[in-house]
């Protein structure tokens, strides 16, 4: 399949928090984003070089997990032609919603599982200004070396059933491509990590264990270095967040990680791949097996058990 | 402009050296990338993760600069469409050529300073084999560690003594993107740089002051980390490599550098731009006045004259 | 000469500030030491690892400066030693102070060009309370990540008109061991790196070239990684602090180092040495000559003239 | 107490192959040391800036493990202070051996549970000639990059099946300060960490559970950086060797650390411990309980278990 990107790049996502004023306390003062304004349930939250408002809308809700995942779209023609696409595609279709402080319009659609999507063109790009406004010109606000300071949003991790068919979802509603995946010895797709340019991956999905609906696994923002992610460790620690796994370096993606929970529950990561763009116009999946995945990750950690369990909205999940 | 990538990314650059033992020493030796094969006059190099058969054509020749510069098609219908661009545009071409060891057919073109370019789709693919097969499938071949070890090819950079003209041919015949440039007080651009992808530039063009024609002012590849890019200066520091400048970080892009000319007097660098990427499909160049560049580099490094003057092949210069 | 230390460690420093509020801010905000307390004309500041209440007592004065440098005595009867040496050698001596928030009582003496230094056991450790607790009990304080957050004071640099004199009352009062030197083709000594422990250095003198008297060039704290440094260069950029030179790696010791100068105008340096320790007892000391010096910087970055000029306080200088 | 330091430093540390071919390719080509010289049984090994002959003699034998522990006197008179207080204490003393190709005579004794300590002044400096020698001639050999090029050697671990029994050996006969320690629920010391000079340790003990005697847990050498480590590790998982556990942080000593085991079974470190020194001459131990080292390692990896069973060499032992 060619590349001819109508979708530009994953822009923001919403996480739901029931403890609200805990966990924009965690986002702005311990993970390291920046506040660009707030509405009646909403805070928007941005990474120092995220170009647009926002690329985190934390939403005040009665649990957690994810609202929306939004993609920003390369063109008003490039929208057209992928609104078109869903809809002919049978896949459940929500319509043409306003936008929020972030953006313009923008049109929602949902996967086989329960998780709302929105694509729109139409952004409100950050203009720094005072003490935000950076020293260089290139980037889109000041490095503040506050907190944990990941520079962009990375990429989210949703939650499905059935992998396989929440590939054909991605594929036909965004154009995205399967950079890597895992093949159970069942014959089941165990995860797929996708990509809509030419970053690793920028959306994953994984087998949900927990017989839970629309979850979400992760919500990850990226540094510039690994160095940044030891740092931020000791960060979390200092600061009493719980630290679930890492640092460390995925086998898959060759990501250097750090997953933490925020404090109402919802896991973030923080990763850095280093040099790694796909480039390669014509790239074949790597396409993992079990008995690969029992080597751990690249070193040898051994995956903990609430990594393959825990996921929010929480389920009732024996191990969980 | 709506980025439909036809070319998916800079592929491999033809290096001239008029001391090919020393060169090809010291790129394998000492800047850290491995051979794919050689033919009767030129050697075939890539860095460890770059996933074709080579990113760096060096070259036997009377004198040192640049061959080619390649560039790899998106698809086959791509690089129809490229051609016919080209051939449309006015610009010289040279026609199809057949290609070497590490690519099938390809369409040559020159811009107006006298660097040639070819675009081609049809490659041969990096296939690590025995000591070059990585403990992990989804990089190109083994982590090595010898050298400085960098991960991929990043950019190239070329002179010409018209860089408006020159953008107006890497629009055309590549459809490029300029992110940013710099405006001389004299109304002349003193430099652009490009990108068809995602990175921030795979290409960038400065003013020629040296009266040369077809010149390349230096070839880069990225490393991982900064810190590699530190090591790599006690590594050219104790092998004798002349460090020319580095290592610092640029305001232009803000890439960490490292500039060292090798054996036959080519300049070459190391660089590492974090987890930076050009993700807005509506980027607006930025644009450097000459008072912002007199403030140096991002943390205020003089620029040396040498970097202004030296460029290969050499020609008469006072101060170079 | 055995190394029976009956000093242990530089402890602080006292620097002069003629813009008290503005250097308060940066030491606090930007550079990241933290506050351990404050009397009439002193702030007492300290690095998140050091294990005194302070080890900058910054100063409000009508000039810029050193106040005093102050050494620890290993024990009570190691510091009779070292007075009873110090009133022997003929040196200027001050007598016994009472000390300040920060120790007991003190021995204070000068050098030659008018410095005064003060050596004391007793001494107030730093109790870290409420937010300030570490999470690892191994530390001192918490690591708060604030600013350019250095771990502990690394070294002071004093300017004299005779190196060599210098040396002899370094030797003589402190039983410091010479590590590294610079010998000038006039026969004179250009500069002489001191150490009293491990470390390669803990005091460094250079020579006057400004015809000032008991003059700082700089102050020093270490950070755990070179990242931190190039981490903290972004940090002055965009707080408008002038940076002097860096980051570069120092021939010199080897010290990755930053220069910057605080508000009032005294240098103050970040610098890392990696895993460089001085364990011979019987350690020879490196002479640099000015041939060797003509090279620059370890990796070739020429010395900026202000860098030989500027002192604190400023005296009438062509240059400066 | 105060300390005067007879003994300068941990010098070297005898290890024994089983397989010494692939033990000393690993220790030259994966590890990073280089050859200083052989003799009939022994390889003499060090990192590029250990000032002596060897850091590591690697000696063929039967089985694993190690052979002796080295450390350097401050002078010759500090060795006879030492000589004469290692006589006194009742502790079973082999008496002056001629030394070998790394130092003259040394006097040999043994702890309680069997492990041979070394003393010695008189030593071989490693003089740098040829491509050994650095561009910088303040280090002791050139900066080679090759495998993991960790820089000085830093610590061994020995077990015991009577730690505090251990302290008061390592007090008595070398004057080791414990900076760190374990203390267990039932009373017992978990484990000491010594250090003789200003760093935070330089030999550590931990519990023998094995029921073996004069068992080695580890060896351990310093690199500049964590990011050197993280290095290491890819180069560890290249060359198919075992990686124990790690990259992570040690809450005690705060040591970034990663450990593997050499093709023979001995467990060999990397660490770095950042800026981190012991300067307080009135340090008092920390003392680390059951409970806090439940919480795991610093960032709360948790400790596997064959780290608290696999010691050299190896003894039967369930879960060994």
């Amino acid at each position: 399949m060619e590349p001819c990107f109508d979708i530009a790049h994953l822009a923001h996502v919403e996480m739901y928090s029931n403890k609200f004023e805990e966990s924009l306390d965690f986002f702005l003062r311990v993970y390291g984003l920046t506040l660009s304004g707030q509405d009646e349930n909403s805070a928007y939250l941005r990474a120092w070089d995220d170009y647009e408002f926002h690329t985190l809308k934390l939403t005040r809700h009665h649990t957690t997990g994810v609202g929306h995942i939004a993609y920003r779209a390369s063109s008003p023609e490039a929208l057209d032609r992928r609104v078109n696409a869903i809809m002919a595609s049978g896949y459940k279709t929500l319509g043409w919603v306003d936008g929020d402080l972030g953006h313009g319009r923008a049109f929602r659609f949902q996967d086989p599982f329960g998780h709302t999507f929105e694509i729109y063109y139409d952004t409100v790009r950050f203009t720094a200004t005072g003490d935000q406004k950076p020293a260089l010109k290139n980037i889109a606000s000041r490095f503040h070396g506050h907190g944990c300071h990941p520079r962009r949003i990375d990429h989210v991790n949703l939650l499905a059933s059935d992998v396989a068919e929440f590939r054909r979802f991605m594929e036909t509603c965004l154009g995205s491509r399967v950079t890597e995946m895992i093949a159970l010895d069942n014959g089941r797709v165990g995860g797929c990590w996708f990509t809509i340019n030419n970053k690793g991956y920028d959306l994953a999905c994984t087998e949900e264990h927990g017989r839970g609906a629309a979850r979400l696994h992760h919500l990850t923002y990226a540094t510039d270095t690994r160095e940044d992610i030891l740092r931020a460790a000791d960060i979390f620690l200092e600061n009493g967040v719980h630290i679930e796994t890492g640092p460390h370096k995925h086998a898959i993606q060759g990501t250097f990680f750090l997953y933490v929970w925020e404090p109402a529950g919802n896991r973030v990561e923080l990763a850095n791949a280093g040099a790694r763009l796909i480039l390669a116009p014509d790239w074949e999946p790597v396409i993992w097996t079990e008995g690969e995945r029992r080597k751990g990750q690249a070193w040898g950690l051994r995956t903990i058990e609430t990594f393959h369990t825990h996921g929010t909205p929480p389920v009732q999940f024996k191990g969980d």
